[in-house]
């Protein structure tokens, strides 16, 4: 039996632990700052398979000295960031395997079939939020990992498995792991990719943006201005500035399917706070995509000239400048160079087990691969078996199937990467 | 010195301590469900002048047998009606002060000049929120009593002076004292009509509109439907149809000089939960006025057959029908005839003190006066020196010289109306 052979009936005979562990993962409702039980699940499954284990509280002041920090809250209490190490023989090839353990709210819980924390099994779906954003990618990498310990495989490298706080709202779990001094020569981030390659990623950018209005009382609304129907004017300079910054990307082959590859979705308009009473402010919340190669601040300072011009629109915004603030998600972009080793490992690996040609991509949302390229100068590559539609969304699941053979691909790509120690 | 001359010099006589006086109730922040300190203020103020009180909880399960209650809440304690009565000393024409002591949130109180409930005193007028809208209205009515008292005249008809909760946000304080069995000839409400006479007080309902939308990841919102682009759509059909609404009371002469006589305010528009996920529900909230004459039934019809022609604009709308829910306020329109006699009397004692004709308009506002008419069968004339653009406003304020002279108009209004008991 082959060594390709050797991992898939491995992972085959313990599919059903697997998909329980996962389960179990899966019904910790791990929203941040609720990351505490997730993770000492995770920690406890790498302990019991030796690693090096190291469990930790990210420490805010130290966050703070760095550029990439915008933090959410001031502390990280009940929010350890978990890594694991799986210690190489020899001075092989190092790879980090990161993937993040928080998952966004469950939104109306009303429009879920069954609990969003249900973790239920149905036609080799897995079901609940997080599955496929992306507890079932860090299952996939952590059944690889577990496979090459069961085959009694010993690595030159080393491999660092890194289960992550606060990639949803900010990348604070990432950002502590790189300070803390976990390096290797490239990351493998297993986010819902469809088991699509992504040698780029786009960066991300959360924005709050303030209308004004003046108020009145709503049987003479006459005599005041809604902040309302003025921030509808904001909402539609941004879906412009979108169609803007969009054009240029759509030429780039990594993102010739995507009809919006850097999208500005805009996911809170709150204005007013009186059913009777003219609104006199509104705030608009989003998330703002970064083109791969673009800074931080060239995004920035083209969504502020949008926000300036809306006087040459409605001479409103003159007296009543409209304002932004970013806050929460700030990851700027990353990727590896486009003739990185490792993407023709990926590349090769995917072939043998799935009979056919890797699509090669440019991401479609930030991922904590930006933080681990900027300010880790670790070159990262996303591929994970999550369906891209599903995240966030609800009925959120991940396709077992997938999820078993990206474990597959992602056991040979370590080993082909980090080579046996023979 | 004749009746007039005595008024005004009793009155001017005692401005300083009036003025402290709305100063110590505009500066309890009487909103929903915080009306206890204020009402206790102004029931002592009623005792001392030697009136029968009234102090009473209103009771829910007495109020739901009405089909004009909407309630916002359960229980009413902490929210106390008063009521004092000024017997007759015959059979006379009994007169009805009817005013609310609730007062709507003060916004953003980093806008206001001073505290919203400062009570400040600049150049005449008298600032704080509820200051206009309406216990200067309350303050003009309860000197208009005061000055009957300090002068010694008997009256031959009741006036029951009224203080009511809930008026800003369902009406719960009025019905429960015509549910007590508080009945007159007229009613007289001091609401910020800046001294106009309002005959006809639009209605008003308070709506609730839920838009669906279907949530994604952000990065790939076009997988996803935006309940806030949805809500735009909808948005834009309810200022629709308050344009076809308005149409035929743009003839009428009591709105000649209102541009909206019956306004649809669109207060509050909510979409979303997150930054980086598609917005799958919106709400969209707001008051809806009904014209004088119309039934709540016939306008809520209306309204309802606007949301179902919405799926004519956008098919979206025959998967994801709009619904609307009617909560909070939902006043009835009200009134009195054209040719009710307490008009001319009203209209007789405004020109003897201000020295032109007053003017005769609909009110812009729904006021309790629609529930006095058609739940009580009492009519109901609006007149209140409170400015109407700045009821629910930011820096309200009610100037003390008008209100000081519509103290004096009602109290020549009371006389005439109930007769001086010889």
């Amino acid at each position: 039996m082959n060594l390709q052979e050797a991992i898939k009936e491995k992972i085959n005979s313990k599919r059903e632990e697997y998909t329980q562990f996962l389960q179990s993962v899966v019904q910790q409702p791990s929203t941040t700052g609720n990351e505490l039980k997730a993770q000492t699940i995770v920690a406890d499954r790498l302990k019991e398979l030796g690693l090096e284990v190291d469990v930790w509280v990210p420490d805010f002041e130290e966050l703070k000295k760095s550029e990439f920090f915008n933090p959410r809250r001031d502390n990280y209490e009940n929010s350890p960031n978990v890594v694991g190490i799986l210690k190489g023989k020899k001075n092989g090839r190092s790879l980090i395997l990161n993937g993040h353990i928080d998952v966004v709210p469950a939104g109306d819980e009303s429009k879920w079939t069954d609990h969003p924390y249900s973790g239920k099994v149905i036609e080799g779906k897995l079901y609940g939020r997080g599955t496929t954003d992306m507890k079932g990618g860090n299952m996939s990498t952590l059944i690889a990992l577990e496979t090459i310990i069961d085959l009694g495989i010993e690595l030159k490298g080393d491999v660092i498995y890194e289960s992550v706080i606060e990639e949803e709202t900010g990348g604070a779990g990432t950002l502590a792991a790189i300070q803390r001094g976990y390096k290797a020569d490239v990351a493998l981030i297993p986010e819902p990719s469809e088991m699509k390659i992504f040698p780029k990623q786009q960066g991300s950018l959360w924005f709050e943006v303030t209308v004004e209005g003046v108020s009145a009382h709503g049987g003479t609304r006459y005599e005041g201005v809604s902040a309302i129907e003025k921030g509808w004017i904001v909402f539609q300079e941004i879906l412009r500035l979108e169609e803007t910054r969009n054009k240029p990307l759509r030429k780039d082959p990594l993102y010739k399917n995507n009809p919006i590859p850097i999208p500005i979705n805009i996911g809170q308009f709150n204005g007013g706070y009186f059913p009777s009473a003219v609104p006199e402010e509104a705030k608009i919340q989003g998330r703002y995509g970064i083109a791969p190669g673009e800074t931080i601040t060239e995004a920035k300072e083209m969504f502020q000239s949008m926000l300036e011009n809306l006087k040459s629109i409605d001479e409103w915004f003159e007296k009543y400048p409209v304002s932004v603030e970013w806050g929460g998600i700030h990851l700027p972009p990353g990727g590896c160079d486009d003739d990185h080793p490792m993407l023709e490992v990926l590349k090769n690996n995917y072939y043998k087990v799935e009979k056919e040609e890797p699509i090669i991509a440019g991401s479609t949302w930030a991922t904590d691969g930006g933080l681990l390229t900027q300010a880790g100068g670790i070159p990262s590559i996303v591929f994970g078996p999550g369906t891209t539609s599903m995240a966030h969304f609800t009925d959120e699941y991940v396709d077992l199937e997938k999820m078993f053979r990206t474990a597959e691909i992602t056991a040979l790509s370590i080993i082909e990467w980090c080579e046996i120690n023979e």
